[in-house]
């Protein structure tokens, strides 16, 4: 199959901005406001989700089958809907639901476009603080209060300058991979904790150099691919390789000689 | 000394919106830009200033000379004026300069009053997300884009359903502290990380719980003690006394029963 034209791109660039503002529609009120807390973990420990979640998912889902019957749907909260299809749409409604139900507006919409197992378009949104990064392979841009500026990553070559993020080391980690990322902590001029998917936003952005995570799910990083590409960004596994339709050990990172040096301790704990 | 009437004390709540107005003329346009950082920490690892820090406070401390030239200052960037005036402001220009140089609009302006010697009126600001968290004795209100509401803590009596949060366990506390952190975030329902005073925001505005940090200066605490007790919260040090002029160790807290849970933990590693 061929890569899709610019111009169906760009349709379903415009429809993407669409889903955005569904899915705000229904986390908004929810914000700060009864979510309806359930506690899905169980005996696996605290695993929130919230009316914001599943409503917004629920939005999103409903416009895609209105408008791409044909399309695809894989989602945190409604499971899998056509996963082979040409096109399908991976969906994180609210990333960051920890944030969101402590009130703290860095959660994230996630929203990414398969075309052929491929990741060709994504959105980061920040409905709260009216903020959209979203990207394909000709560009990546910031849809801020509706004003709309490019999305460039910043040069950082060497990884004693670089400000890099993960969201909670003791959490996310195996003991392994936390040696490995306090190995890439000590060398790294600084680092900031709790961002979640909103720091890959950073990244291509060109304020942070570099995100370390592991244990995601593809619907926790597929969307922010196209985003820091099209940024001029890298998004690979912990071995450098590309990341593929499965989540897992994450690394993305502004610059490539950066994140080869932050390579040489992640590799060691590569799954 | 009387406490300060209710006029003047509204009269210093308009002057304290005044300030906090300027604050974000000098910030905001420098925030995801040009902000002259320089490293002020030397050999003692990275401690970043910026050009945005420096600026705010120097609009501050301009006004307060203009309007209420007989009043003291301590700031964080540029030192003490009449420490020992009868009304004495206490500042913290950018709180979370490691947050506002990565980009993450987390960072907060705090600024405080005291009336001999004690935190009468103090506000924490958040300028991007235009928010103004403010209080006193007479209670504490944010002011949102534009609307204001009443802020109230919510009742959390068992640590084991509490959100809590600390800025960076490694950064901030030493061996002892982290012990007793750990043993907290075990008991606690969920913990966020790298939020540094927006959490305290979150606290009076009862979407979280609790705030353990270690430390602190007093211009990192002292204005938030009127937002978090006109709320209805508590600030206490890890021994569960007032916190007084010193910063170090500090609780905040929405309930009391949920505070003197941590503080059994927190008391073995008290200073």
């Amino acid at each position: 199959m061929p890569a899709p034209t610019s111009d169906r791109l760009a349709e379903l660039d415009a429809f993407l901005v669409e889903l955005n503002a569904a899915a705000a529609g229904a986390i908004l009120p929810l914000f700060r406001a009864d979510h309806g807390l359930i506690d899905k973990g169980g005996a696996k420990g605290f695993d929130p989700v919230t009316e914001a979640d599943k409503g917004a998912e629920r939005a999103i889902r409903q416009l895609i089958a209105e408008r791409y019957p044909e399309h695809g749907v894989i989602g945190e909260e409604y499971g899998e809907d056509r996963p082979d299809a040409e096109w399908v749409w991976v969906l994180d409604p609210v990333d960051g639901t920890r944030a969101f139900i402590a009130g703290l507006p860095l959660w994230c919409t996630l929203i990414g476009l398969r075309h052929e197992g491929r990741p060709v378009l994504g959105s980061i949104g920040q409905s709260y603080l009216g903020e959209l990064y979203i990207g394909h392979a000709g560009g990546s841009r910031l849809i801020s209060r509706g004003v709309s500026r490019p999305l460039k990553v910043r040069p950082c070559p060497r990884l004693t300058d670089a400000i890099i993020a993960t969201t909670d080391p003791e959490m996310c980690f195996t003991g392994a991979e936390l040696g490995a990322w306090t190995q890439v902590r000590a060398a790294a001029r600084l680092a900031r904790l709790g961002c979640d998917a909103y720091a890959y936003a950073m990244v291509a952005a060109g304020t942070m150099d570099m995100v370390i995570e592991a244990g995601l799910q593809s619907w926790d990083i597929e969307a922010a691919i196209p985003v820091v590409e099209g940024a001029g960004g890298l998004v690979t596994d912990w071995r450098g390789q590309p990341v593929g339709d499965h989540g897992g050990q994450i690394a993305i990172a502004g610059d490539r000689a950066c994140l080869e040096e932050a390579l040489v301790a992640l590799r060691r704990s590569a799954l």
